[in-house]
């Protein structure tokens, strides 16, 4: 083996813009974060549902608006079919629960974790190939839902080690900002565009949103003023979803901000965003209500009352990086522990001897390295300790008597072999 | 909710062609499979590694010949990119074992579960999505390697509940070909043609291989006749591979055949594919030595020898449907089991108390349902019995004592709560 390394700078031995080789170490951080979302989801009674990669672009066209289309990974396939990688799971969702809900109990709670792609400037936190966690409860229209949902995401955020001082979930509600549009006058035809306005206020440049709010008889400090100082009980929604999280414990976590709007145009209800709390990243997750979207999807012939959100892996990545807690939570779990016993061959005659034995504890769950070759006895136990083995056994001629080390405690014991597997298999 | 019927039928409702939509239940029984993939492998010390979903175009032209640049999903991304969704693992793990191969151990024993797309006419057990599991050995030449991912694959099949009844593992070695061309005075520029016409032996029509045959001076009975008797000891590696699964206990799921040849131009040695006994369906699982191809990916840079197969989920499935002892083993594993404990409201009031409840028992660990709107008590405990919870507790004006009630045996008792608490959450 020779190691080169022109190859390493050269375009073509790389991954394109924005998307990742995962190598084993790499990969493991990916586990772990997607081993905490799949455990939090199972402990609020979610499953899990797979849609496909590649989907008709109809199926995006018709539901987000929004910048999506632009971002989409489209392309005719070879049978002439206008496609694309999917950029979210929504439109997807739709149409299985569309085609699906009778075979299951309502409401229905499903997650879904897998790649989404997006073109967009890869940058901090943006990639083109994400992975996304998605969380919806379907049939159910209730603020119980959106509380379940809530917690659920903040619940995440707790089992990878972060706290209140952490991160904030900023809650909003699309029919405050409706009411608001009706009562300053603005017609109904124009209430979606009023609130792209408010969606952006905060990215905007002042000038520009002011002169944008003219174009609807406001006046941006109006406008700024309401969001400093929303008026008590402006959305009752909030305020049940506020004592359900309160009788959770997790009522700390949340705030009415109404400057969160979300930019797709299906969102109904109740909308909420995950920032860290220095807001010095792009939103962790972000979801809501769309009660009216299955509907569209099907051309009103199911209709069913929604709610959900979606955590990507990319901010959150970041963000464990820079909360000291949350890195050490996951170094800890990501301790190198790739098999409990390597067996070691002293004597290269006992080979067959070792091989059996290998496939006894494979057989009864024990994870089991062998030396492939024959090698040098050092060469060999240093493999067992870098793979992070509980044990090095070692066979030798004495064979059925067994050597085996601790690595930990770098002690030794001579044991015969039915004791060995009596200690190693689990029970 | 309605449910209307239509827009089932109508295309625009359903995933493309080849491509699946799974609801929980069809998911569940590809968790299963997967699941089963993964156990084994960590059995064997295998580590987790992943790939972009879309790669350049070139990585794939590069490598493998054969008829996989027919069937990509090939597309321009916006930047004017040639790329292509991927159709098979082994050139994006060159490229990722290329820049990395420093930082592991060697040799590497890497696995890869996850997507890959090839345009082809779907059918039985083929799809145009379909999950991949990928396994190989880098950085060890000898037999032990080809054997213990041999091993890997059968256990994988033992695994799922398959016998030696069910399944074979068809062995080949490419070098015995070349040898047998180069004996035959058929020249070496020829040889990977030749190898292309005994790969076809098996589907093309008897008078068409005996033609193609004819042209390198080779009658067709010849060749068949070879196939049918090899001389003993014309496959050493295959001879050493034998004998080390032998001391596995494994050497009864394999036999030389020398039929079998694998499509792609970049195999260099034993080679082999695993078929259900009645050879019934497509390949299950095929792979084999590929020495030369980290080299040519990297024009030389590294050089690594290297063993490897791919398993699909398809014709896996089709497979455990048709074998009773798997679809029993594989049906015993998907009991429905979403949650542990089903909270009943029986008193709308202590709502709050139940909220708390189910945050103290998730925060434990317990996978916990709530209802998220107050619905009638036979209604909540009949939700309870659908989603295969252990017990529902029952919350009324009583509280903080409980009901709880066994959903397997319909015993109720009467505890307190912190008794409760103790019994649910584990210890």
């Amino acid at each position: 083996m020779s190691a080169g390394g022109n190859y390493m700078s050269d375009a073509r031995y790389q991954a394109l813009p924005g998307f990742r080789d995962l190598a084993p170490q790499e990969y493991a951080l990916r586990t772990y974060l997607l081993d905490a979302w799949r455990k939090v989801a199972h402990r609020y009674g979610f499953v899990e549902w797979e849609a496909p990669m590649v989907e008709p672009t109809d199926l995006y066209l018709k539901k987000s608006g929004g910048e999506l289309p632009t971002q989409l990974f489209r392309f005719k396939d070879q049978g002439e079919r206008d496609v694309s990688l999917r950029p979210e799971l929504t439109a997807s969702l739709g149409r299985i629960v569309a085609t699906r809900h009778l075979d299951y109990n309502k409401p229905l709670k499903w997650y879904e974790i897998g790649p989404c792609f997006r073109y967009e400037k890869p940058q901090k936190g943006r990639l083109r190939e994400f992975v996304q966690f998605n969380a919806d409860i379907l049939g159910e229209a209730g603020e119980g839902a959106d509380a379940e949902l809530l917690a659920l995401a903040i619940d995440c955020m707790r089992e990878l080690g972060f706290k209140e001082t952490d991160f904030v979930v900023r809650v909003s509600d699309r029919e405050v900002w409706l009411q608001y549009a009706a009562q300053h006058g603005i017609p109904e035809e124009r209430a979606q565009d009023f609130l792209s306005v408010i969606d952006k206020l905060e990215r905007d440049r002042p000038e520009i949103s002011a002169e944008k709010l003219a174009s609807f008889g406001l006046a941006r400090e109006q406008v700024t003023d309401f969001i400093a100082h929303p008026p008590a009980g402006v959305s009752p929604r909030y305020d049940v979803v506020r004592e359900e999280l309160k009788a959770r414990g997790l009522s700390n976590y949340v705030q009415l901000d109404l400057s969160v709007v979300r930019g797709l145009a299906y969102y109904t209800g109740l909308v909420f965003e995950i920032f860290d709390q220095a807001h010095s990243l792009r939103a962790v997750a972000g979801g809501g209500r769309y009660d009216g979207l299955i509907s569209t999807l099907t051309d009103g012939s199911v209709d069913m009352p929604a709610t959900g959100f979606a955590m990507g892996d990319a901010v959150i990545a970041h963000l464990i990086e820079a909360c000291p807690e949350a890195r050490a939570r996951r170094d800890a779990a990501l301790a190198p522990h790739t098999c409990d016993v390597c067996l070691v061959l002293a004597a290269p005659e006992m080979r067959s001897s070792m091989l059996s034995l290998a496939s006894t504890l494979r057989d009864a769950g024990v994870r089991v390295d062998v030396p492939l070759s024959q090698s040098k006895l050092t060469k060999q136990l240093r493999h067992a300790e870098r793979c992070g083995a509980t044990y090095a056994a070692v066979i030798g001629t004495e064979y059925p008597s067994i050597e085996l080390k601790s690595m930990a405690t770098r002690e030794s014991r001579r044991i015969p072999l039915e004791q060995l597997i009596c200690e190693l298999i689990p029970h």
